[in-house]
């Protein structure tokens, strides 16, 4: 299926399309016609129609430089003698090199009548030129000449086509805009954000003149991108300008422009910056031209008599799995979160990262470090760098992203929704995603993102909101999947599961908070007589509570079968989506208690800290301290996950949350965040 | 790559999907658990989860009509004897046959500690349904059960996937709305035009206490379909119920929807509404699902244990080229055009076909049938019907499209621009299609599409505006071309082409207006000694002008020159485009003159009635007749286009349009219509 849905113009295929490039040209007997010629392309004059009257053979001569043949193939004669004119006759021209003076080659056509008499000489004079567009269409990070498959855009690793990056970032790390919102270039460094797109030609010193060269793109396209050239210094571009001798030739409002030839050999350097990320109305593909304009008259628009055209691909916006080598790890500083604080310093530390805290002067008290923004990176051959999704959230720490994360490489995009629209399911603790994965034989080398909703079948439930999921659904390369989370009452996918890293299998882990493994732990201790043991202890604003009490609790009991359920339907969506095993899969011993909320609908909230909420920073695990009933003065619940864990090579660190964060309904990954390494693996590469 | 580009709830895929559907479910040794199963799926026990402490082997007893499994396998033992209990052993669940009452089948698990004492039991009640949601995914025109391609939809005559028609005709023709802009069905006819959907169910009289069957979609697939039923009477479905009893169960507001279970055998008709065409944002595939909800207690949400989805795509709307039989030719009465009249009267007559004559309290004096609007049409397996697209260009025949032509089996689409961006080139002679073609190997069996705009390099030119094309390309099946037609005063592709039917090569020929031939004949006509013959001799208020006099005229002569220019262009693209070669073009001896208009600019008119705007019936020409100059009493344009025709077997008649068209800048083309058979080629068998 083709992937154009958009109108684009068909003007001109590129020349190295199979079917030949033609060009009908008017001879005329009358008057001497000058033509300029493109390398590659073909000439094609139709003999029969400029003929005087009475025409019966004709004849053709032309300079050492010039190509010819006639079709249909008129009958074998000696060269230079008279062949048959057919009424269809037509003169194929080609030409050999580029011309280094105007007119510099020549062909006539003579006309004869019955009796060999001459009736008129059709003569042009030729100029040929050598004109390319070139990008990296290879992907190698170079622009190379001329690629046959410049004009198309395909998937995988024998795929094609070049890539943008939506210039996202901002060169000056004070300005709160990303550099794609301004229609300048600050600084001389935002060029390698941009695509280097060349325009390569060689010929004589001058157009004839008249002639011009027009770079374009279409309404669609033109949202998506912009074009600078530096302007040319006494008739030559310059080498090493300044950013303000930058401007831009195509932008959304300017769908063409002309552009300078340069006489001789010459290669001039543009610079095409992304605009917009893929989305539901934009499929990511865009495309520029640059035609040669043959003047008529001033009162009559020039014609465009070649063209060559380029496709880019606007690079997606890619998440990072856990199983990703941490960069960098955020969290909040708040006058009450000084414990937690502690915990992760030692933690970051220990693993080698780098820790950034966001202060209080910045996050006015909103901890909430996962939930107002995801790290992600876009990729091309020749840059790269991290680009925030900021979420519709907007809590307090709502300018945390632009002001603080937004700088010279590090890029900023956002959806914005109105206030009343956005739920807690917008924050991006509801916004995961799994590490590679191959499902029913298709590979998922960059993983699938995962979203928490509410059940298709209800009218009530809360949903992620429409933008973000459009946004999301279209970067295409970690294809989507939406868990039920509506059933938890802050709605997170992280409240109930994680990936984390393993030495077998498939690389990975699939951890699910389960009720029933926390049922069978408690019912084990009680049986090893342990039922007296308490949970909750040295917790201040927190009442214990033993195994027994725990046991015994029918409401609990039920409201976690519930639960059970609400994960076992994750649980099964997960095993299909991601194509897992039950062995892919750990179950953490994790109760949960339900709430009624004002709307009298009852939703969960962990019981005691929610073990899964943790954070992987490589080998090393950050897990909220559960403060579960202890066994020879061990936490039992520390202990069967650590067990767990080991055995993948993975060392749990427990981290109290418990009265900043466990109280106020999260926990340890819900207070942070981690920039990750982006992938080895290439986008483009994929088979889509 | 995927067609999927849009959030789409992945919470089931359809039972039949290569990866079996299992649901976990839960077993508990202190109370029996009732399970709803459904026929197609597994249900699957975590035997180690629910397990009392220190069980080491286990049994499984069950009814005949349950099958189960354990994995991993255990080692062999005779059958009911215990087995060893590992911490991973699951049961695997399914049954043969729907049940007959609820409750009617079991399965119990025996757990056993190391001296073979039984621990605990827990048992299962199984009640067994068959449900299906089912559509015409293999396109005959009747709804298969439970087609295991029911839920995607693939494009090619091997393909699958169920269509939907844009209910966009009226089956009231005093409404001057489509039947798609109403939420209620007005007449039982209008059932015809949607798509039946039947769920299909077996299993006892009433599902169990609280367990329902939902219908739902999700918001971006709501925007483009309706469902409606029947509301059940007496608790069962009426079998010919009036067109009130009828009410829409999903709708773009309401995404979901509970729907009757009607007990022991049974089948429930939906009828589907396709609301909106395919569009730059809409790649015109929608998902309906049928879920059946699980009760878990009155402050939760139903939990859906099982979902059946559908997919369909909405069909396309689809040209006729000229090589198509005449349903129905369009003209317009006005006060002066009496003449034209009576020549597209006789012409029709004897063509065979029918003339409707829109009068003038209803055209208002606007005569160009051709420019208010273009007929196509939508097809489905069930049923098709012919859909007018109403232009932009709103004229004063701007009522005619839905007062006159919208009505039952007679659809109506639109796509609506700010007055001020309109501009001629939105006019539908600006709009045509061509006939089926071959190029470069692909096929386009439905022709391709081709408009007229401005060239791409310039930023002063006229296009069509982008919400229409962004329509047409949006329809995928006639892929459209781009043409180059601004150089025009009016901007219409049908000034300078039209297609006609031939008995040998692709089936037709490309008619191209062409000056080089004009001048050729002319001058051919001076040498044979007529150059004193004169043009439009009759005409009134035009004065005549001879053979000699035009051949002097240089301005005339460098005028077209740059119009035969502007066709080559045009007919270098279309060789291309549509795979043509010139043998499968003729050009037609027509003169233009170039006009300067208000803006300085100067544009083509054609000099004399430009014969190229014809209109085709069959074998039968209406060609406007050129007033061309008289050779022994016959015009020689007319000649020449007779002997040019009768080569195909077609036969030409000339209609006056001189003083009520061609004076006004338009022609016979212009000021008729034709409403054409569809094609035999089915859309759906596209290879995409």
């Amino acid at each position: 299926m083709s992937e154009q849905t958009s109108p684009v113009n068909n003007f001109h295929r590129k020349t190295n399309d199979r079917q030949e490039y033609q060009r009908t040209i008017r001879m005329d007997t009358e008057s001497a016609q000058k033509v300029l010629y493109v390398e590659g392309t073909t000439l094609k004059a139709n003999l029969g129609r400029c003929a005087p009257p009475n025409s019966k053979f004709f004849s053709v001569k032309c300079t050492p430089t010039v190509k010819y043949s006639v079709v249909p193939p008129p009958q074998e004669t000696p060269p230079g003698s008279p062949v048959v004119l057919e009424d269809k006759s037509k003169l194929l021209i080609s030409m050999t090199s580029a011309s280094q003076h105007q007119d510099d080659s020549k062909l006539s056509v003579s006309y004869y009548g019955q009796d060999e008499d001459v009736l008129g000489t059709a003569v042009l004079h030729l100029t040929a030129l050598e004109i390319s567009l070139d990008v990296d269409a290879d992907r190698d990070g170079v622009v190379e000449k001329n690629n046959p498959n410049k004009g198309s855009w395909k998937w995988g690793p024998d795929g094609h086509g070049a890539i943008l990056l939506v210039n996202c970032d901002a060169e000056r790390s004070y300005v709160d805009k990303p550099d794609n919102k301004v229609d300048y270039i600050a600084k001389l460094s935002d060029l390698k954000d941009m695509s280097v797109m060349a325009l390569r030609t060689r010929g004589p010193a001058k157009l004839p003149e008249g002639y011009k060269l027009t770079m374009h793109t279409c309404e669609g396209h033109a949202e998506g991108l912009r074009v600078y050239m530096s302007k040319p210094r006494y008739g030559r571009q310059s080498s090493s300008g300044a950013a303000k001798d930058y401007t831009p030739v195509l932008s959304s409002h300017v769908l063409s422009g002309e552009v300078p030839y340069v006489g001789g050999e010459a290669e001039t350097n543009f610079y095409v910056e992304g605009l917009r990320f893929p989305d539901k109305d934009f499929d990511g593909l865009v495309r520029i031209s640059l035609s040669l304009l043959e003047p008529i008259s001033p009162e009559l628009p020039e014609t465009p008599i070649f063209t060559d055209t380029v496709t880019f691909r606007v690079a997606p916006w890619i998440m990072t799995p856990n199983i990703l080598e941490p960069a960098e790890v955020f969290v909040c500083s708040t006058s009450d979160n000084y414990a937690f604080l502690k915990g992760m310093r030692s933690l970051v530390a220990k693993s080698g990262y780098k820790l950034s805290v966001c202060h209080e002067y910045m996050n006015r008290g909103d901890r909430w470090m996962q939930d107002e923004l995801e790290f992600g990176y876009i990729e091309a051959p020749h840059h790269r760098f991290p680009v925030v999704l900021d979420s519709p959230r907007d809590g307090k720490l709502l300018n945390f992203p632009y002001k603080e994360l937004l700088g010279p490489d590090f890029g900023y995009v956002t959806r914005v929704a109105p206030r009343d629209d956005v739920s807690s399911l917008d924050s991006f603790g509801n916004l995961e995603v799994s590490p590679p994965v191959t499902v029913d034989g298709r590979k998922y080398p960059l993983g699938r993102i995962i979203i928490g909703v509410a059940f298709p079948t209800t009218t009530q439930g809360r949903h992620m909101i429409k933008v973000v999921q459009d946004f999301l659904w279209a970067q295409k390369v970690q294809k989507p999947i939406a868990l039920y989370s509506d059933w938890l009452e802050v709605g997170h996918v992280d409240e109930f599961m994680t990936f984390v890293p393993a030495p077998d299998r498939k690389g990975f882990r699939l951890l699910l908070a389960s009720p029933d493994a926390g049922y069978k732990l408690f019912r084990g201790l009680k049986n090893q007589g342990h039922g007296q043991a308490k949970l909750f202890e040295g917790c201040r604003n927190q009442e214990t509570i033993t195994v027994d009490e725990i046991l015994e609790d029918t409401v609990l009991q039920a409201d976690n079968n519930y639960v059970q359920s609400c994960i076992d339907w994750n649980r099964d969506v997960l095993k299909r989506e991601l194509g897992l095993e039950d062995s892919d899969i750990i179950d953490l011993p994790i109760l949960f208690q339900l709430k009624q909320n004002e709307g009298d609908v009852h939703r969960a909230v962990a019981f005691y800290p929610d073990m899964v909420n943790l954070i992987v920073l490589g080998k090393n695990l950050g897990i909220p301290k559960p403060f579960g009933p202890k066994v020879d003065g061990r936490c039992a619940l520390e202990a069967e996950m650590c067990s767990l864990m080991e055995d993948l090579g993975l060392s749990c660190t427990f981290i109290d949350d418990f009265a900043s964060y466990h109280l106020l309904q999260g926990e340890v990954h819900c207070g942070s965040n981690v920039r990750r390494e982006p992938f080895d693996f290439k986008w483009w590469n994929l088979d889509m």
